[in-house]
């Protein structure tokens, strides 16, 4: 393996666009809200894991997630990342049942989120956090990061207590987004109680599938329910290759037209850009969080567009310079490896 | 368009390979079930819809379901489908509450299926249902359906009652399967009560997503709780290209070994072959079943292996003619179509 460096010397900039950090406040409501009755069993298998197991893996990752100075920086040297832009780590203020607390730690976190990006304005970006249980403030707090902080882009992981975006009570804050031109990404969360059943019986529920389903789901949702219909110019962002969407594509195409003409179901109406895909390849953008594959990716590239596929890491999740050092060597022009791993990032975040 | 013609003047025959057929047998104990109470919710809105509704495409599929003769022949003939390889419609018997009508209803299809074949050997070739609910009798009904009827593989369509093929309660099921060298085609079912929660609530349960996500999810559990380990030559077909398995192969590997390295979960123990993609590409076969779209289909030939992808339409479900004459027209060598459309099939259920 060729050493990995810093500053562009292969033609272009490493840009990883879905990098989590955390703040003590979150720990610290999330430590309160595992104690209370009728916990969320996705955020008590997830989480609890993370907080409390002592293999090195949960260690490593927590004592990452914390620091957003000089070990944060080293990691990124030693694995050619020029740019972090940082998000508050999964499943963040959604799991909390308190919303004003909930609302105040995403406030805090964008607070030390800008603190960090002024600190380091050449290494670090970030997104903005907001606590959508409370969707007035919500708006409002995407409104300020974005105005008073510089933070261009929302972070929302995922089901906000079991509801999704998608139902008019979050109105406000798509909106904001909307207004702020400011992308939301939407991070995976553990799937919610009335879903997680069999993968949490199987061990299935993590980052390795019921994040990418619970996800895909919800991105899928936005689509068929019409919010790219009342909100155009909304962006949404999905990691992980896509969710996987951009390979169901042409079955999510058929079987929702299918769908639709025998009005299966009621509140299922026609899209004003009829086709699934059409909202795929103009509402969203996608990285390859988690997946430094090359087959996906360029599949991704060829039925998305090259324009829409950015390049993520996912730190410090997972964050082996062998995967850098693979995705750099991927039989890619040099073109369309500079679009992936810098011009479409400095783009969607406004760098 | 090129007129689509039987006889293989293309070069390669058609064997069409995930194509339903319904008993009257089933849909009266269908009808039943729908009226009993606590009905499972994924039935009531999949049959509940296909059974009752006045629409066009739920009358098509009903009547196309029931026929085993001049209908069907003439449907295929039209499509240039040389074969169908036939199995009994989801979710078939596997919501039936009462095992031993189950049973009996899986093995009156059985005949049927078989009698269908006898008449017409060149055109239908079949694979037995059965109804693990009573495991003991699924597995003397795979037997006779191998030994006596010549039905050379099984079909199961996904979970059996909410409960899943790696409970220990199923081994006979698969020791018969494996004994008989019979693959089990790993039908889709709609998402289990404590699984379908959102996923109905936007009216995304049925083939246009919930199908793939429980599906997909059955093989994963499979792999993962080592039912390969324990029945090694046990062989599982997927639909549907794969159940979209093939795109999420890397992040399975990496997030399932880091589970296992983690000791996340106590019940999940090391894999003989290590990585959950060495089962997907020795102990699954993939047909493209709802997705005749070339990209996805050389995605999978290309990271799972191309003497593992098979042809299949979803008649009645999904059979437009477009769909047969996009494939033949796929920009791949003749020998790789061949592979595709007819000897991977041949071989797989020993035609």
């Amino acid at each position: 393996m060729t050493e990995l460096k810093t500053g562009g010397s292969q033609g272009y900039l490493r840009i990883a666009t879905e990098e989590a950090f955390s703040t003590p406040e979150l720990i610290e409501a999330w430590r309160e809200e595992l104690e209370l009755p009728d916990v969320d069993p996705g955020f008590q298998s997830l989480i609890g894991f993370y907080i409390n197991h002592p293999a090195e893996r949960p260690k490593f990752i927590y004592d990452r997630l914390a620091d957003l100075g000089e070990t944060r920086l080293a990691d990124m040297d030693a694995r050619g990342i020029d740019r972090q832009i940082l998000a508050l780590t999964s499943p963040a203020t959604n799991v909390l049942r308190d919303a004003d607390r909930a609302t105040m730690i995403a406030e805090t976190a964008n607070d030390r989120l800008a603190e960090a990006c002024r600190a380091h304005p050449d290494r670090f970006s970030g997104m903005a956090a907001c606590a959508p249980q409370d969707p007035r403030r919500a708006a409002k707090e995407i409104e300020r990061a974005v105005t008073k902080l510089g933070l261009n882009a929302v972070v929302i992981n995922s089901h906000i207590l079991g509801e999704y975006l998608d139902n008019p009570k979050f109105s406000e804050v798509l909106e904001a987004a909307e207004a702020m031109d400011a992308p939301i990404y939407l991070h995976p969360n553990t799937p919610p109680r009335n879903m997680i059943g069999p993968m949490l019986e199987a061990g299935l529920d993590g980052a390795v599938f019921g994040f990418g389903v619970e996800t895909g789901m919800h991105a899928l949702r936005l689509i068929t329910s019409g919010v790219f219909d009342r909100f155009p110019r909304l962006q949404v962002i999905i990691g992980h290759m896509g969710e996987a969407l951009p390979f169901w594509m042409y079955r999510l195409d058929f079987m929702h037209q299918a769908g639709i003409r025998a009005n299966r179901y009621e509140f299922l109406k026609p899209l004003k850009k009829e086709k699934v895909s059409n909202y795929l390849k103009e509402n969203f953008y996608m990285t390859n969080s988690g997946v430094a594959w090359e087959p996906a990716i360029k599949f991704t590239q060829d039925v998305i567009g090259k324009d829409r596929v950015l390049y993520a890491m996912d730190y410090p999740y997972q964050c082996p310079a062998e995967e850098v050092a693979k995705l750099d060597a991927m039989d890619m022009s040099l073109e369309d490896k500079k679009m992936f791993f810098q011009t479409n990032a400095e783009r969607v975040f406004k760098l």
